[in-house]
């Protein structure tokens, strides 16, 4: 199989990772990376898909997107997870090539147009990019193959509240778009990534195996499991973003249920992605007006893992 | 030990049950059933609870509560569960006692104020008479014992929608009141209740041990059981309510963690209590703004419902 894809993104250490498996993997075709706010402002998002993709040897389009959400004001970048280089606060080497003159959204519009029917959207950030597209060119969702989204939690909780996942809490508004717009889509949220913990010894692997990218992947890696040690007592990391594309390529990885996505927008639940078991009966039918999507329930986490390493070792 | 409670309640054939316990158990004393709309109307919630103390020979206060939630519009009383007579639409003797004059939120306040510190109130309904009696005088809050409400739901989703469980939806605004009023209060919700399955076997050992009010906890059991077969697949019925009584004469027989409850109030997430651990950080404050309270996060299922039985048999 192959899979051509475009891959949203805001690098972010979790998302260089996702980003090498991109580059790396012989059954995806990365046709450009689209950017986005979320873990780092866009322009540094921007900035680290280009360095990521030159280290890894590749010529890659990068699209930049979305600097602020679709409605509520922008809180600030989490400079305490991936460092305000978003890559672990490391020296990074310069870069070479730029950004295209089209916005991220322009840019999935014009791929998908080309090659209907084939291209997967991956998207691991905040989903403005793909709420705009939606918005310029509605007809998208029917040439679309298919969306996986990395965000949302349905019974593990948030992680930046009680309830939210933080891609979804970001951005609940183009969330809402993304989640409800009828096209085929997967959501790859913490029920599976929370499931996924990369160990000091895999990256040493990965390290090993990624040349120059490899030093800029272990370093930032360093970084970020400081904040899963701290605040999680957790020796190792959530590889979130690298689930959605192991997901794409390994979907037996993953327990998985069909049902309707309502992402609250307002209030203290705000981010929260609500799912409804499709055929479930509840008080009234309000919770089953979304069309049914694809959700992931849980994941086997050490085999998931096993698989970014194979990848990258 | 002996614990002075009232029980507040809308039977409901689960309520029934608890109701039974509550005038069987030795440790119990029962000081009055106050009864609101929920399971059913109010009137016939005050009629099951005379009927019911009074088929178990005790003459016991009943004052009647609220017949609408606070703020939102009233939802139908769910007939399909407890029966349009609230006990299974089985034949029902008549009743010969009456209600008290006053409410049930001025029965609270007389009783509480009258023995400071130790009564408990048991609250298995929306929780609008718990609400009117803070209304009508906050001061009970450092003069109640202890509070324990069977409602709301952490991570194991809701039962009326996709993440509310049906006595914090039936009134959002009445529980927010009630969880977040700063005295010592015990959430136990469908993370514990869910555990806990009575079976046709429990409910025949009842019957036998209950006299009269056997052949009605007997009866409505029957009605009930159809329900949860027909929905959810499960031969026997969760015994709700009598959830709360077990947790307070058996506290060891649950898992429990302290945290903050935030009611959600308004929107598609309505009648939601989302729970952040006690400590754990997110992205702001928000979360940590109400007192801590104790949330059941399972129980040992088997044990409880041996305890309910050996209570009745």
């Amino acid at each position: 199989m192959s899979y051509p894809i475009i891959f949203d993104t805001d690098p972010g250490v979790d998302d260089a990772q996702a980003i090498a498996i991109a580059l790396a993997h012989p059954e995806i075709e990365l046709l450009g990376l689209t950017t986005t706010y979320g873990n780092v402002d866009v322009e540094t998002a921007t900035h680290n898909a280009l360095l990521l993709s030159e280290l890894a040897g590749k010529i890659v389009s990068v699209a930049q997107g979305a600097a602020a959400p679709l409605v509520k004001a922008k809180h600030p970048a989490p400079a305490f997870i991936h460092g305000e280089n978003g890559l672990g606060n490391i020296d990074l080497p310069p870069i070479k090539g730029q950004a295209e003159a089209r916005s991220a959204a322009q840019f999935i519009i014009d791929q998908v147009n080309a090659r209907p029917g084939e291209i997967t959207l991956v998207a691991v950030g905040p989903l403005g990019n793909l709420a705009t597209a939606l918005q310029l060119d509605p007809n998208i969702v029917t040439k679309v193959k298919q969306v996986v989204i990395m965000g949302g939690s349905v019974k593990e909780g948030g992680n930046v509240t009680p309830v939210a996942e933080a891609n979804i809490f970001n951005d609940p508004h183009a969330a809402s778009r993304v989640l409800t717009a009828d096209w085929p889509l997967t959501m790859v949220g913490l029920d599976a990534t929370h499931r996924c913990v990369l160990r000091p010894v895999d990256m040493e692997a990965i390290a090993a195996g990624q040349g120059r990218l490899g030093n800029v992947l272990a370093g930032s890696y360093a970084f970020y499991s400081d904040f899963y040690r701290g605040a999680l007592g957790i020796d190792g990391c959530c590889p979130h973003d690298s689930c959605a594309l192991a997901w794409l390529i390994k979907p037996e990885l993953f327990t998985t249920a069909r049902g309707h996505l309502t992402v609250i927008t307002e209030g203290d639940a705000e981010g929260q992605t609500v799912f409804a078991l499709e055929g479930r009966p509840f008080i009234d039918e309000r919770w089953a007006r979304t069309p049914v999507v694809e959700v992931c329930t849980g994941a086997d986490g050490k085999a998931v893992v096993e698989w970014i390493v194979d990848t990258l070792k």
